[in-house]
């Protein structure tokens, strides 16, 4: 009997946890936000209840409402090099940029991870959409979306090739004859591009997986034609089903005219989960973070996500739909139309907007009793929306214990996810091929 | 009663020993080269022994002579943070270069590790000299040494503006008043020099050391200056009393003209012990190695070291003393002098030379049984030519258990080595302050 389809699914950690007052709440671990050990914990928590992977976000630049909550940024490379060592299965993607990295540093850090955590990493590919970035590395102003798109493209190519320049049998390593390395299966790439010139090889061998996993989150035109090309899983925002659905055939319908096998991308949405033992108490949950907000952070976000700044404007007066078209400002491309669809469906005031968009930073928040929560999941998997979920807890850990122990034992017993991990790298959590390099077939001798 | 000056011990750890044929002899871990597991069990080790860190080495080019032995490079950083996590007192120090990072990258995973491991993180601080590194980052060539060292000491100043862009009292981090980050004390740089252009702040807050350990091992003349201007921890080669003395009395007179106490730039010669119950079977140990020696690994070698291609000469012929002036050819500043040094004083052959520096690329090697290795130690210790030494054991793990089971305790039982941690950084184990902000005492707003 061939087992039933199954979920994926990630913890998306944020310091104190998704709402952006999750810090404030009583329950939150706000005092060990600076303690890797809290973080070691959420991954063995996420590790027992079998979780594919734990995720963080990252960006190269100080986000401008630091004042109001923790929204510094550990270098997640390192972060999930030290989660590694506390743990043994669960998967370990962090985010990287494209705009702000040389593809050799990047190819060695994920490369080692690959090595040290045993086949557990993967990469989220960003270009990075904060301009304030570029003001971190000497560069006039933030290029512009095409034009970083077109580096990452460069920068995959030159990266994969790294990672693929020691051929999987090219570490001999025989005390007895001397020779470590079979020279002719290490392999410089002498890549000659328009952003970069990269001769290689790699210095490190090829990692467990052969690649870490290719991870992405890119919802504008180019971030879409990106993904469907590059990207083993997506994370990606909606907040209707409708959405997620068409989003989800469109990256399928692009894989598979790229002579991709659609089941090797995985597209996994955001949730976040209020959950309560009825859906009052959910609600009243969720109410009771809503309080915590502070609208003065709250107004920076929506001035990221849409360009507009509405420091000023009465909160509880409408949303001033207009001004969007004037000036024809953007923010973030992934969260753009999200917004602007929130405001032409629910036609809500600033406040209500802001509340709406507190849980998760646009993606799906959801209120409920536990089976609530497993019924909206098990709809949105079957019904062409999503392969698992990046579950993104409005607070840390207590948000998470929640879904962990009422959420997924309903899943299990729908036969859903998973009871135990059958494999042991990411790759396989996954159900993705190890790739073989693409310089297995050739003879060609280092220089 | 005043303890007396206590001696400052690193293991410097390469993945089968130093000795260049170590992963050939049989007591090495040639096997598990690639398990991060050896490479913690190793840093457990020194913790037990009270070291006071362990050192990686890095360049981000893959090495010539693969061939012929273990010379990958994992990611130190990435590395360190897995043993971070498997360790708690014992400091961690990565090699990385000014050429080829951007000053914002390396300033967040310094922090980070340093957060992670409660602070116990170094830097080496190289400007990497393998040529063949700028072709891995789109550089026509490698910048010469000169504007290496210039490009350094502006990096320098910008990821030492970057750590201490937070002052320590920053972290307000009061979910009731809802203050994460007290931002008057939050500071951007808004660094613009000749090589970079940073606005800052870090997205990190202040790291447990304030900033990490500051390690250098420059020997040119810029590389002398630059340490005593910089470096706490210097790491140097040399072969003889006299020159170590010679190198010691330098850079502690540069520091203290530059202001800078003495004794807060600690002075670690490389020492490479073979370690026998009586001399006669440390000799037969040494030799053992030597013949294990491939010659075709150590002319490749030579040639980075002096910039000579010995290839087609009679190995057993004499040293041909003349090219190097003819050509005037020049390889790794820090080790063309002291090869020249050795060709002038010995007269050696060739394959005698590549015997000489096979042990450990030019640092100091010595045989012996325990006592006379302590002897050394303390000789030096005592006479103006060491602080401390970065312990290079001949092969790993039982080259570096040797030295710890049998010349550890002849040192505690002198009282020139600690029997316990005092402290809980590396800063403290170097007996260094911890360096208030550089703007602790301005009123400034970030932006």
């Amino acid at each position: 009997m061939s087992q039933r389809r199954q979920l994926n699914l990630n913890l998306f950690i944020y310091p104190g946890g998704h709402h952006e007052a999750a810090w404030r709440y009583k329950g939150s671990a706000a005092s060990r936000a600076l303690d890797i050990s809290y973080y070691q914990q959420l991954a063995r928590t996420a590790e027992h209840y079998t979780f594919d992977a734990i995720f963080f976000a990252d960006g190269p630049a100080l986000a401008d409402n630091v004042r109001y909550a923790q929204r510094f940024r550990f270098e997640p490379i390192t972060w999930l090099s030290a989660i590694a060592a506390a743990t043994s299965r669960i998967g370990l993607i962090g985010t990287a940029s494209t705009t702000y990295h040389e593809p050799y540093n990047l190819a060695r850090l994920y490369a080692s991870l690959d090595h040290l955590s045993g086949g557990r990493a993967g990469w989220n590919i960003v270009t990075t959409s904060a301009p304030q970035a570029a003001q971190n590395f000497g560069l006039p102003e933030h290029p512009d979306h095409h034009e970083r798109y077109e580096r990452a493209k460069e920068f995959l190519d030159v990266v994969t090739a790294l990672w693929d320049s020691w051929e999987d049998d090219a570490v001999v390593n025989d005390p007895a004859s001397g020779i470590f390395a079979d020279t002719d299966k290490v392999h410089p790439l002498n890549h000659v591009g328009k952003h970069f010139r990269v001769r290689g090889p790699l210095n490190v061998p090829r990692s467990p997986q052969g690649r870490p996993v290719y991870v992405q989150a890119g919802s504008s035109e180019d971030g879409r034609a990106f993904a469907a090309r590059f990207a083993e899983a997506i994370f990606t925002a909606h907040q209707t089903l409708a959405s997620a659905q068409e989003f989800y055939a469109d990256i399928k319908r692009q894989a598979r005219a790229l002579d991709r096998n659609p089941d090797h991308v995985k597209i996994l949405p955001g949730i976040s989960p209020f959950i309560g033992s009825t859906q009052a108490e959910a609600d009243r949950l969720q109410e009771e973070f809503n309080d915590l907000i502070q609208p003065e952070y709250s107004l920076v976000q929506l001035r990221q996500m849409l360009g507009l700044d509405l420091s000023g404007f009465d909160l509880d007066g409408p949303f001033p739909r207009h001004l969007i078209e004037t000036d024809g400002a953007r923010g973030v491309a992934s969260r753009f139309k999200l917004v602007v669809d929130i405001v032409d469906r629910e036609k809500p005031t600033i406040r209500q907007l802001i509340q709406r968009l507190a849980g998760a930073r646009g993606h799906w928040v959801i209120a409920g009793p536990p089976e609530k929560i497993a019924d909206n999941i098990q709809t949105w998997f079957e019904n062409g929306a999503a392969d698992g979920f990046n579950v993104m807890p409005p607070w840390l850990p207590g948000g998470f214990d929640l879904f962990a122990e009422h959420v997924v034992p309903i899943l299990r017993k729908r036969g859903l996810f998973r009871e135990e991990y059958s494999g042991k790298t990411l790759r396989e959590h996954y159900g993705l091929e190890r790739p073989a390099s693409l310089y297995s077939h050739q003879v060609q001798a280092i220089a």
